[in-house]
């Protein structure tokens, strides 16, 4: 099998993504990019219409009016796809995810993990007792400024940490589109397909990740006021936690959906005792340094001063910008060579973001729920 | 009396500011920038040496060895001064404001308005039982920008207000500089001179004061999270506050000290239910404005598209930037122009922060303390 | 055939773009990024090793030893290429692209599109007689907001034309890295391979083409100060250019790759009677749109509010950055929706730079050549 | 007369400033900002009306309605003025410049520095013969992150000079204002007040004397290409340079005054061997360094880090902005210096623009004016 696989792109199959839908055509585009996949197949609707129309749109080979059937007819194909990519509303995801794990095929998942500790609990255990491999798209961890923060962290640049600061704020559940067609925002805001977190989940999961994922360091406590400034809305559509990390290190988090006029910016401080790092999606191929008494220097990605993490992350020269996409597409680069190690028994490297990750992030946001519930008082992130 | 005061620059007196000080030569430039005082007489330091020479670095008409005796003789001139500027540590704005007052004589007073709430009471009934004028300089809220800000909110520029995120980030305490001989660490980490709070008095007051100024809501509750993240320091260096504000709104006010590579950057952001407002210190003559659905908008100063408040602020055309200085001296500006009008029997406009904000500064920082000595619990605002 | 490709990906060949190469892998990310094609085909270098690696590398179906066997091999199969791909240096351009269309197999080609303006003028009277079709990547055409400041100008909002700044510095030929290895400083220093131009050929033609491309205005004459910075270098590293368009308006075009520090550096200023551009490539996803006596107004990629060329030219919503490899992607999206058109007999929307685009590159370097040769003279643009 | 100017405040004296006039309050404000001047006399208007209001709006001691009687009286007083402010229209530059050095008083004077060439070599010629003190107030060579960028130049920082591009771009005279009363705009582009050049003397000379300020390096020959694009304009309001610098280097010089959205954008690039400089006036207090290779640094005004011309600048610490009034205040600060060291008979920094810069920018307006009429081609600068 390896020697095949060695000389093909990987085959991918899609789970979501059907027309209306955003994310999967996302997914798509990361999974292909680097050239090592192709998606060829698809349940990408639980409309059957829609499923193969989308099907068609893509010039799959092989669509499926269900997931199930497709995990299990594409495992027994001498041709079957090689992992599946999970790109549907979130209460989706854990039984997508059991179906082809159990079918022996390797699972990308869009976050958050699933819709409650419990599923997410669930899934790690499968994943634990499984040989396949699995991945969250937690994007923003594949750009390669913040692979650079990462390592500058890791090896001590900045010192012993002290200060975080992180928010997403968007401004597009700033008014009830979920009643006026929003096919987005009627699941977002939906619980049952949501699951306890609005904002919280949607984004908020996005922010503690790429906090833990940088600064090393797990959150310990938090105190979260969470609302729903949109009338009639049933969850979160907005928040601001303070934050206590293990390790020693505050901060505050701060996440919304309603901050009018905000696309989709998520930014990251982190203050040492040597050094700070600033870092902001809207201008995410630059990596702000801050040492006290000197002058910021501006750390931009394809240029050889950075470190191997954030090298390895590019594929152009530097002054040629490089965006979500090719962010999301690190995690499918990441997450592919490790199928190829793993069929040529070399070790796993594991530059993508885990189930554990993901029961993380669902913990996050369990947290945050209870927190704002009992009137923004502190919980201990067990 | 009006006669003459109409024809001449006004005269001030100045307490502090003694050579090794910084705010006090500031006080002087924004005093007399606009050609309508002039300081000439000081008690600018408790060392009469150095009060000598720093009166004659100024060229001072008339220089005393205490404040006292100043406010006495002056009093008592024909060419005594108008009012006295107050650039001496906290602790002294107390005696040395009653003072002035008791010898009838307008004052201006550094902020935080004294060393506890107590005290600033008392301040309160001073002056609200005077005929003499009192003047706090909140700097920032002199920036033509912040004016604007202020006037787009009261006129409903941005509709019902949903969140606000303050910053004021500094890193200038980040190592124990108070133990190497510099003089403004050195009171101003000494709770007999700086009072309760630390960081949280010599910056938190501003971002207090500038939040409750242009978005004309008090802060309500508030749940603080202090620390002292240097070691040996007994006041606070840094502060992650949530806010719950008057009529609705919440938020975060995060400010710190020992934030690495930070100068002085006090940020504010400002939603609302129809556009939000962006503005940072770093580059104070723009001010965004985020209305949903539409390109941000850069408002600069200098321009005819701005409101009144703002087009009385500057005094150069666009693209002329005006800074610290000049916003300090908008304080005086109104400051003077109300003592003029008070000398006509004009209405009084009060354009500059008074001593009601100094007492509500006073009364922040102690729910702050007070709210992080519970374990960072929720403090109401009375 | 028309039924055989609106139901599968179009298949593409390459030429150039083996190991060692830069823009040859973004040929292959841009051409496959919308699922739209696929390269299966290669003749990526002209060292029979390296052409097998490389195709190997990249999972080609079939690989050559030299681009004509693969034309004539291709054009044969039933299963052929729909397009080829030219990554060779400027050289190969010609022969390349003749010997393809020649085969009856549409082409893309990178810029400037020839050696001389000779073989360009060849290379278009091939082109016109051929009814195979015909594309230049003169990617930053592709970038969404370029499309919109094209639909503004066009649509009168800017008013009558009156400057135009434009510049594209880059400092990767600051030194004689030529003389040590690198393989792309080699070939685009060297008459034989790049042509009359150096650095106005390998970016001036970019900035050049941008500029007509938005304003829809040709350069009427121009007076070029072309130098060699760098000791040994034969072509040009630097050019300062003024310009005078034909209806008017005036300008300069500056280029360089020895201007320390820049990345990749585009940047375009469009000054009218009613209001003015400003892009810039390092934040390629806003547009600044200046009228006069108002605020700056920050257009963002991803908005309603643009017009429908930007919009069709997005794939994500506001606040996801989509950078080079997207635009590129542009280009290539609307060159294989034009095959498509053509194999349906639908009129062809040609939304991607031509072969005459290519030839007035030509004509501008050998004029600004021409220009700085004479002393930096004014020369008229035929 | 030493010990008595010791002791005070300098007394200066203003022609021009009257009503109606902007950059008069601009001269009083930069000239008392630091505690060493005070304006104390003026002849602000040729309307005897409109100089005696202006003096009593600025409380002077003395106002007079003719400069010449000024300097007459003000020589013989014992309480005279010490030196002059020429804040009028240009063609009384020369006159009141003559007048007041022959009456032994001290000068400032705005820019350009006369009508035309002939008058500045007189001006050269006075004040050569003269011990009276002459300073050109070219403002942005007074901002702190000029001075550090002149410094880098000249202790080698950036190696051989290569490359300048220096822009100023403005807006104000994009529409025929001159016929809607603007008085700022009637003289500016009268020939018989404003000279032989419009907005090359209004602003490219600042652009040039900046240049020539921070590269230590001569224009040594030109290509100017001026426009006068407001219908019914005499002078240019827009021009575009190539440039060509003693030593080596070249460049382009960019001015406008039709440059829609532009509010007063000064803006300079430098690109050495080693490293370049950035600066630009809309955000005054950072200068960018790029070092080939490196991040980019981003130096802030207020920073021990500087070298020693950009500290003795700054007035304030890091983080508090200093604009426009505070540059020209340095102008003043050097100036009034000056005198005190004359008066000592100390020797003279002269850190302030000279009769010889001014000089200079009148041969440059003269030779970009020639340049242009022969049709835009090479002129020498003697």
């Amino acid at each position: 099998m390896r020697a095949v696989t060695a000389k093909r792109r990987l085959r991918a199959g899609i789970v979501g993504g059907g027309r209306g839908a955003f994310i999967g055509a996302v997914h798509r585009m990361a999974a292909e990019l680097d050239g090592q996949a192709l998606v060829v197949a698809g349940a990408m609707s639980s409309d059957p219409a829609n499923a193969a129309e989308s099907a068609a749109d893509w010039y799959l080979d092989r669509s499926y009016d269900h997931y199930a059937s497709m995990a299990q007819q594409e495992a027994q194909r001498p041709d079957g796809i090689d992992f599946v990519i999970i790109a549907t509303p979130n209460h989706l995801h854990y039984p997508v995810a059991r179906c082809f794990l159990q079918a022996g095929i390797h699972v990308v998942c869009d976050k958050p993990l699933a819709l409650s500790v419990d599923e997410g609990q669930a899934l790690v255990r499968l994943v634990e007792s499984s040989d396949r491999l699995f991945a969250l798209t937690h994007t923003y961890t594949g750009y390669p400024a913040i692979r650079e923060a990462r390592e500058m962290v890791r090896s001590g640049g900045i010192g012993d940490l002290r200060k975080v600061l992180i928010e997403y704020n968007q401004d597009w559940l700033m008014e009830a589109v979920e009643n006026s067609g929003s096919r987005q925002a009627v699941w977002r805001t939906d619980p049952a397909r949501a699951g306890l977190g609005g904002c919280i989940g949607d984004i908020g999961t996005h922010a503690e990740n790429l906090l833990e994922f940088v600064t090393g360091r797990k959150i310990q406590s938090l105190c979260a006021d969470l609302s729903s400034f949109v009338p009639g809305r049933t969850l979160d559509d907005d928040a601001n936690i303070l934050l206590r990390l293990q390790g020693g290190g505050k901060g505050t988090l701060v996440c919304s959906q309603i901050a009018c006029g905000e696309e989709n910016n998520l930014s990251m401080r982190i203050y040492g005792t040597k050094s700070a790092l600033e870092w902001c999606h809207l201008e995410p191929n630059t990596l702000i340094h801050k040492v006290h008494g000197e002058p910021w220097r501006h750390l931009r990605t394809g240029h050889g001063y950075l470190g191997s993490a954030a090298q390895r992350s590019t594929r152009l020269p530097a002054g040629h910008p490089e965006g979500y996409i090719e962010a999301f597409a690190i995690i499918y680069r990441e997450f592919i060579a490790d199928i190829r190690r793993s069929q040529c028994g070399e070790p796993l490297q594991r530059g993508y973001p885990s189930v554990h990750d993901g029961l993380r992030g669902l913990q996050f946001v369990a947290n945050a729920v209870e927190s704002s519930r009992r009137g923004a008082q502190w919980v201990e992130m067990s």
